[in-house]
Order: structure tokens, then C-alpha cells, then sequence
């Protein structure tokens, strides 16, 4: 029996995470399309079709190019995007973009105050309730708002595009201290949020960025199904489209339960 | 003894595929930039740059633009680039992105002749040294002319570009037999290789795109560090930009050895 308890103590863990892996696939992505969100000054997706149809030659084939601003619809924000020097893109390592994962779960507070700013404090609540925050986490926040996407007027807070639709950004976000905290103390990859930004939408600093990324923490933004997530218990998986010298670009992400 | 011999049978093969889990991640792909290799015909990756530096308010901030056809790069061919009515990349179960995959190299016969098609007879060879592909594998191709990218001369066979260089395409690929022998027997899930198609440079009717893409079976195209693979014993995840109706798009893909 005491070598059955020593195999056991060496293969048991790793029994456990493979069931990790071998479950559900959630899709946190939403698709690009006309109707994808993007910064009111940003220039959005554009599919142009080339061909679509039988060809001459009997077989059918059907094409497209596209245009798009690397930040919008699901996207990341490589470091680069406000940190001098900070990693691009294409420079990100695949380590940081895959790993253990938890939600943390505002949406209570936020769906009443699209202002909302997410503190230390439900850093530290979440924390009371499912443990410490694990160090090399992927962190992702539910705000809610995902449910408005592709909503403007509700996502965003106004429907208006252009420079002086900035002002009218109502949405919530991550505070500088709770980015900083996070990064401080449990050395997290990588954020990820369900709204256009991982700062709220009245931040003429961009403080939570700054905070981040001169950290070389990427943002995953405006992150589909957190609703489909636990709040611990899964991992993330997220592959940029690997733009040389990027400062953000589309976005595959995707969660394993 | 008898109880420790069944718990191992339980928990031996959990514990090997949680290994491979935990390994090495290896990128497949290209960076995409303007040396990125593109069908002769197709529009190319144009990045334009947006802002890029220290902001009135204090903060550094980048971000660009870009323009590209779905069908250059490392890159997925969802099944309607060559299917009416086949799933469109948005469209494509993740399950069948990711899985166990092999490789198969006929870099020795590929590299001796540009024109060369990979036959039944090559995935009966690697069978009879690695075993049967197990069924719902992902099956990369290396033929050898990933290390020529992005030299177009070499990896294309020509430097050339537009509709009259189609006929100076020079590169080998995945016969229609051999696409048609996998799908009917080992089941698999998708194919990748490390030249520009998965049909020869020279294909007229692209026999093997229409085999695959008719039954729903995915192509990478662009592969990019075959070379750093193994024949068997590996994970692929190939996440593709989710274009809604999109004929294909820029993939990230990775392995996990």
C-alpha cells in the first residue's frame, strides 16, 4: 500500500490537469463582420468579396480581402500599443497568451454604473471566496456589457463615431491600482476584458494601459461568453494574429472547462 | 499488486497526455509584414501606421491599420474557399482545430523536385515505421520548402506576380488520392503543409482543395517550423481569425510537444 500511495501521489496531479484539457471548448470570440465594434475614431472591418461562384473550369472557389484598424472587434493590445519599447505583436510569447485562468465577476456593480472602475477591493473580495489569485494567471473580467456587443449605443455608450464622440464613452473598466496590484503580487500573463477597452470609457489617461503595458502585460478586449465561464478552473488560450511588429490585431481566443 | 496494476491502467494514459500538455510550445507560423508571401494574384499585407509615439497628455501610444487578402501568410482555407455551402472560417468547429496531429516529411523527394505530389503510398510508408494516424488527427505536410520563405523565387518558383505568373508556380503538394485515402480512412480532422497551397504549384483544377473542402476538412497553408516538429506525439491548436462568411484568414498555430 505505501507504494500504491507514492504512485498515486505522482500521477494524481497530473491526471487532474489533463481533465482540464480535455473539456468543453468556449469560444470567446466574436466574429468580424460590418456590425464588429470598433474605437469611435477607428477605422472598422471591411470584407470586399473577389470571387464567389462556380469558376469556368468546374470547381466553385470563393475569396475576399479585408480591411481593418488592428484594435477592434476581438482584439489584443500588444504592449507596444502604449509602451515605448514594449513587446509588438508578433513578439509576445506564446507563454503568457496560455495558462490557468479566472473571471472575476463585476457584473453586478457595473451594469448599474457604466462609469464603474473595478478596485483592489474586488480583487481582494473574489480572492475571499475562491483563493488567492494563482501567480502566472490569465485574468478575464465580466462587466456584463458583453450582452449589449454589438450595440453601440449600449456597449460603448453612444452610437456617434468620430473625435467628439470620445467624450461620450460610457463603460466600465480596470483601475491603475488594481492593474498594478495584480501585476505586483501575483505576476498575472495577461488581461482580458468584455467591453472595448481594459480602461473604463471617461479615462482620458489610459492609465490601466500604461499601467500594463509598460509592464509588458497584454489587454484581451472586448472578450466574448464570459457568461459561459466559471470563476476559476479553466484555461485560456489566446493567439493573436501574429502582425510583425503589431501593436495589437485580431484576436483567437478561446477557453478550455 | 493487483489493485496498484488497475489503478495504473486508469491513470497511466491521463498522465502521458497531460505530459504533452505541459510541454514545449512551438510558433508555426509567419510573422505577416510586407515580405509576407501571398498568391500571385491576391492583394498583399499592407500595414499603415496610425500614431506612433508620445502623446500631448503624456503617454506613449502606437496603433495601425492593415489590409491584406484572407488567403496569404500562414493561413487557414476554410471549406467554402473550394465548397459551395462548406463552413466558413467563422464557421469551423474548434474541436477540429485542435488535436493530436503527426507529421509527415517528404522533404527528401519534395526538395529534388518542386513539382512532386504527395501519394498514398508516403502516408503507407510513415505508417509502417510510426503506426497507424490515429482517427481525428491533424496531418502536416513537410515537404521542405518552409525554409525557403519568404524568398518567392524559391518557394514559389517564381518572383513574379499577377495572372501570367500562375503558370511559373513551381512547388509540391497533396495529391487528390492522398487527401481522399485520409478522409475516408483515418478521419482526420485537418491538413497543414509548408508551401503556398495545398495543391502543387502546378495544379490547374485544384483536386485536392476540393477533395478536403467538400468533406469539410480545413487546409493550413504557410506552415511555418516544420522542421522542429516530430512525427507523432504532439499537439496542434491553429486558431484563425474569426472573419463571419470569411473563404479563410490569417491563422495562428501552434504545436505543444
Amino acid at each position: 500500500m505505501k507504494k500504491l500511495f507514492i504512485y498515486l501521489l505522482i500521477l494524481l496531479p497530473l491526471a487532474g490537469s489533463s481533465q482540464q484539457r480535455n473539456g468543453e471548448l468556449v469560444d470567446l470570440t466574436h466574429s468580424f463582420s460590418q456590425e464588429s465594434l470598433y474605437w469611435v475614431t477607428a477605422k472598422q472591418f471591411k470584407l470586399e468579396e473577389v470571387a464567389k461562384g462556380e469558376t469556368e473550369k468546374g470547381y466553385y472557389y470563393s475569396a475576399n480581402n479585408f480591411e481593418t484598424a488592428e484594435h477592434g472587434g476581438t482584439h489584443i493590445d500588444a504592449p507596444i500599443h502604449f509602451a515605448a519599447g514594449g513587446q509588438s505583436t508578433d513578439e509576445i510569447p506564446l507563454e503568457n497568451l496560455i495558462g490557468d485562468a479566472v473571471k472575476i465577476d463585476v457584473s453586478d456593480k457595473a451594469l448599474k454604473d457604466p462609469d464603474y472602475l473595478i478596485s483592489i477591493a474586488d480583487l481582494k473580495d473574489w480572492e475571499a471566496v475562491n483563493g488567492e489569485i494563482a501567480t502566472g494567471s490569465i485574468v478575464l473580467f465580466q462587466t456584463g456589457f458583453g450582452k449589449y456587443y454589438p450595440d453601440a449605443k449600449k456597449y460603448l455608450g453612444t452610437e456617434e463615431r468620430g473625435p467628439d464622440a470620445v467624450a461620450k464613452l460610457h463603460f466600465p473598466g480596470l483601475s491603475a491600482e488594481a492593474a498594478s496590484w495584480l501585476i505586483e503580487n501575483r505576476k498575472i500573463k495577461a488581461v482580458g476584458i468584455d467591453t472595448a477597452s481594459i480602461d473604463y470609457g471617461q479615462s482620458t489617461d489610459f492609465a490601466a494601459h500604461v499601467a500594463l503595458m509598460t509592464q509588458n502585460v497584454p489587454a484581451f478586449e472586448n472578450v466574448a461568453n464570459l457568461d459561459r465561464l466559471p470563476a476559476k478552473g479553466f484555461r485560456v488560450i489566446a493567439l493573436p494574429m501574429k502582425i510583425k511588429d503589431g501593436s495589437g490585431g485580431p484576436l483567437r481566443i478561446i477557453a478550455i472547462k
